[in-house]
């Protein structure tokens, strides 16, 4: 008999989860949301083994439940749905904030696990209709287990990890998640939104070239996502945003003063330690 | 009979051209370059249809020459090679700073014509090992033309850019090109190389994405060549980074108040703002 994977909210990120985890071992894989033209959309196109907007049911049912909400969906979801989950449950979800979710998973009952998950994943876009089987290929998977998580669940988000192609899976703490987040992801966008504030955004097309478009790719964003992830981790971004500040304001002062051996030399450092960083970048030309 | 297009430095923007430039019109490709390990590459990799080290000789024969070294490499070559130039001979290059080049290229006699020309493609690497020929595949060409250049020469340059690939050509003043090349390009390397400068940078390996990648490709930069452009460009540059430092510390601000929907509103505008400039952007996954 097969086991059930319940996926709550088919957006980008679900949806492509659902797409994703076809034919993992035995899990038939069941999407939940509300909206109709989502539902609509994911039965046409085969998105999941099967839908239905009737959230109870599903997960009452479920054997793994993937919450893949916006933060403050996911807090709702769990106090909503706190005593549905049957005993040995693994609930898990995708956000970018953990500390805030692990937080509020505590109102789950004792028999019912859950475990932080989050794929390094994404585009700049949202919905169902813009979900792929390949988003999370090559990406790391993040996990942030509870202190009394269970080794077969965690393994279960190993295979899972697998199955859809990540890269590797990385475990941690909330606090140590949340705070490299702030620095790796949530300031990117920061600096996408605010490089696109200046003045002279309109001016410059038909002047930009990869470096541009690479940083600036995020800044068309989902903004009731981004204000969620945004707040919940405030105090993280804010001491992130300070050292970029004053990081930048001492290349602007190495620049400024015209000392091309000193500017030389900043360089030769910065880039010293990218080249150290030897991340697989994207192949991004043009 | 042939005309002879002259590529003085195979590195990776002079090699590209000259591989994109295979077959282009009636024209032989000579390359130049000082290097004997970069000249022996070429030559067994048929970069171009003849390579040499003797600059002279070649500048002497050349319909076109094309300048494909850093800015202060230009400035010298221009000021050494001035009177080799036969009359009617085309000179151009392919930097990233375009008011000091054309101040520069004021030497050359007045039967010489010089266009600045900036392709807007690259990579994060150097050298003619990484050259492709693909490399201006739909990137902009930029063209500053002297008050007295011929049109004969602007079309010839507008072939070019067609042979190579590239999206379009657009044709500007060196003070327009600098004023947004800073912003458009010089900001988003000083941006990457301030990411890197963060103390975190080595402890995020395993939390990065795509929008830290994005970001920071280019921080690996080419220390010479970018201090040149960096110190050309000084003025626009400064003003530039101060608009930037503004913006990011009003998000700074946004986000420490705590107010959510002020965020939000915020986030709207810039959103709103980078789904209007509609730029085609790499297709950045994972």
């Amino acid at each position: 008999m097969s086991k059930r994977f319940v996926i709550v909210g088919l957006g980008l990120i679900g949806g492509s989860m659902a797409l994703a985890l076809k034919g993992f071992e035995d899990f038939e894989i069941v999407g939940v949301d509300v909206s109709e033209p989502t539902l609509r959309f994911a039965r046409e196109h085969g998105v999941a083994d099967a839908v239905t907007n009737r959230a109870r049911e599903a997960v009452e049912g479920a054997d793994v439940v993937m919450l893949a909400l916006h933060p403050q969906g996911i807090l709702d979801f769990l106090e909503e749905h706190r005593d549905s989950f049957k005993a040995g449950c693994l609930v898990t979800d995708v956000c970018g904030v953990k500390s805030a979710v692990m937080e509020g998973a505590k109102c789950l009952p004792p028999q019912v696990d859950f475990i932080g998950c989050h794929p390094m994943a994404g585009t700049e876009f949202s919905g169902v209709e813009h979900a792929f089987a390949e988003m999370f290929q090559g990406s790391h998977l993040i996990l942030t287990p509870r202190e009394d998580s269970t080794e077969e669940h965690l393994e279960l988000l190993e295979r899972l990890a697998r199955h859809i192609g990540c890269q590797d899976v990385v475990r941690t703490t909330p606090g140590q998640h949340d705070a490299i987040l702030a620095y790796t992801s949530q300031m990117m966008h920061i600096i996408a939104v605010s490089v696109c504030d200046d003045p002279s955004l309109f001016a410059c097309k038909g002047y930009e070239g990869s470096s541009f478009r690479g940083c600036t790719r995020v800044a068309a964003l989902d903004v009731r996502l981004w204000t969620q992830l945004f707040s919940l981790n405030a105090p993280a971004l804010v001491g992130c945003l300070d050292t970029l500040i004053g990081n930048l304001s001492a290349y602007r002062e190495a620049i400024a003063s015209g000392d091309r051996e000193a500017l030389a030399g900043k360089l030769a450092w910065s880039a010293d330690r990218k080249r150290k960083m030897d991340l697989p970048g994207p192949d991004l030309l043009g």
